[in-house]
């Protein structure tokens, strides 16, 4: 077997810098997770770091190299592409991502926190999770920082939270059909305590009344976030006596329901009926009409929790409560003008 | 804000062990990773360890409470079924779960070695991952265990590895269509460098030859297990002069790829073509129609490979090698007999 190979270089900020061609100082604030350098130089030093392999040194001899996540359920593409933008951040600094699925509880079970606190992570960062008041105070007292992705309700005070721009998504979505000169444009969305999807209601909502449609409140159901979801209220929508033209779901996998419900009720996607999607999972490309839907940048959402994480286990502040980043229509082939438009 | 509450009281072996209604020492079986345990009993004992909020002591001072998972590519369903699996065993140690994403290279930086000596895990389960030997003496120097999961290559020598029962998947998929009536039948497969391919081809060619059907080499054809590369191949054999009436694809996005290079030919799955995929992740109930595919038990793939490196952890020996777990054929709707049968 052949033996442990002669120790590597110590790769020093200075080689990093070279090969970045920028200043040493400067890989040293991306390293250290502080603001004010331009997002295409980070992203560059960053891959650096990791195929070097940098070893970041902790600051203080009690925290090891974690950053912890807990998900509320680890059960779709949205959860994995988050992960990946995390573990990007995450492994360019030679930590790990210490991953927890709490398999649809909305708080992490009795013993959870005690573990947390032996491992002494650098951060926990919690999506679509709820963490008890108590537990914040027993991570802040270790100098755990806390970071709310994607969360349930309003962020909690002194939480600092990332999302996206979930109310523009909404009224993206509905302002495209509008144009299409869609006027009966239902939305099926997801469970109300969430707040992305009450955001995405309320842009729904704004769309049509800054369009003069009034609406209709009939047209707006819920439904669990998932395709079964979004193929039952797809087909109790086309049984209405005045059916919608048009769907908006409140995330890709309902959407692929309506698509369902629509080929049971013998209708066509888009001829017949119009959907949009809301995230732009990889399944949106390969739907069957590939699916125009609102994109979120969850890697880069992911990516920019972990960097608040960094940021406050380095001592710094975080420049920002609350971060949203911008979501973005993707039009392909799954709207279309409503039908009578093809007629007349 | 609230004060810490009191420390909860120490959940006992016994305490458990009433619980599950079973006694003490099957419980520190369980715990200890220890084989001679019924699985359903196992499970329910995990399930109450988790509830209960256990909090495992590491049998050494040194090891922290990580097992690392090292992923060729996270970038699929397949990746987070395996990861559900393995986090399901760690939660019930009072693990976590450390994950890297590789991003398609098959094997780790030169840094991260380093990075998971200094985290001290109790191991590392490399998923289609390739583990340097000379990384493995490092491992084994500090007791971190190593596990292959779907390793792509044999199983090296002395590694323990977890699959799947791929020749007899690849085996039952060619005898569905078979008995079906199909003879043309062609196999989209993945690169043949992956052990799992190799083996999901000789099925399907081991089908073909108990069945006294010739295997036509112009029917099998290789590409990325994306979607991309089944709709690229599909098109293709959909091209020929005489073109095939089944197509067994490695993988369920493959199978999807066809599904789509069919409906472009202006072909209708099942009655112009069937279509059987592989693995059984979610988006096969989805597809339209719902996928006949071989499932692997991909959550109890991932459990295994944990339990493996507790029981190595533990210092008990593996009980074997090489598990594979079995797959099984889910027929839904996308296979039918061919439609000269039905002229006929």
């Amino acid at each position: 077997m052949p033996r442990d190979p002669q120790p590597r270089q110590e790769v020093t900020l200075a080689h990093i810098a070279k090969l970045a061609g920028v200043s040493a100082p400067t890989v040293s604030k991306v390293i250290n997770g502080h603001p004010g350098v331009a997002s295409s130089t980070r992203r560059r030093i960053e891959d650096l770091v990791r195929e070097h392999g940098w070893r970041r040194r902790p600051d203080t001899g009690e925290s090891s190299a974690i950053v912890e996540v807990v998900f509320e359920s680890l059960d779709s593409l949205w959860a994995l592409e988050l992960i990946r933008g995390m573990d990007e951040v995450t492994q360019a600094y030679g930590m790990v991502l210490g991953l927890t699925d709490m398999r649809g509880r909305r708080s992490p079970h009795a013993g959870w926190i005690d573990q947390v606190l032996a491992r002494r992570p650098l951060g926990v960062i919690a999506v679509s999770a709820d963490i008890a008041e108590r537990h914040h105070h027993r991570l802040a007292s270790r100098n755990i920082s806390l970071i709310a992705l994607d969360p349930r309700g309003e962020p909690e005070h002194g939480v600092p939270s990332v999302g996206a721009t979930n109310w523009n998504g909404g009224l993206s979505a509905t302002r495209h059909l509008l144009e299409l000169g869609h006027r009966r444009i239902a939305m099926v969305n997801g469970p109300d305590t969430l707040m992305c999807c009450r955001a995405r209601l309320d842009g729904y909502r704004a769309a049509l009344d800054a369009a003069g449609v009034p609406a209709d409140p009939g047209l707006v159901r819920t439904a669990p976030l998932y395709v079964e979801g979004g193929r039952m209220q797809g087909t109790a929508l086309l049984e209405l006596p005045e059916p919608p033209t048009a769907v908006f779901a409140a995330n890709d996998l309902q959407a692929l329901g309506v698509y369902q419900a629509a080929h049971r009720a013998g209708l066509r996607v888009p001829e017949d009926l119009s959907v949009v999607g809301f995230d732009d999972l990889p399944l949106a490309q390969w739907a069957d009409p590939p699916m125009t839907t609102v994109r979120q940048p969850l890697q880069k959402m992911g990516a920019a929790a972990a960097r608040m994480v960094l940021t406050l286990a380095s001592g710094a502040e975080p420049g920002e409560d609350r971060v949203e980043l911008a979501t973005r229509l993707e039009v392909r082939s799954s709207t279309a003008p409503p039908a009578r438009f093809h007629r007349g």
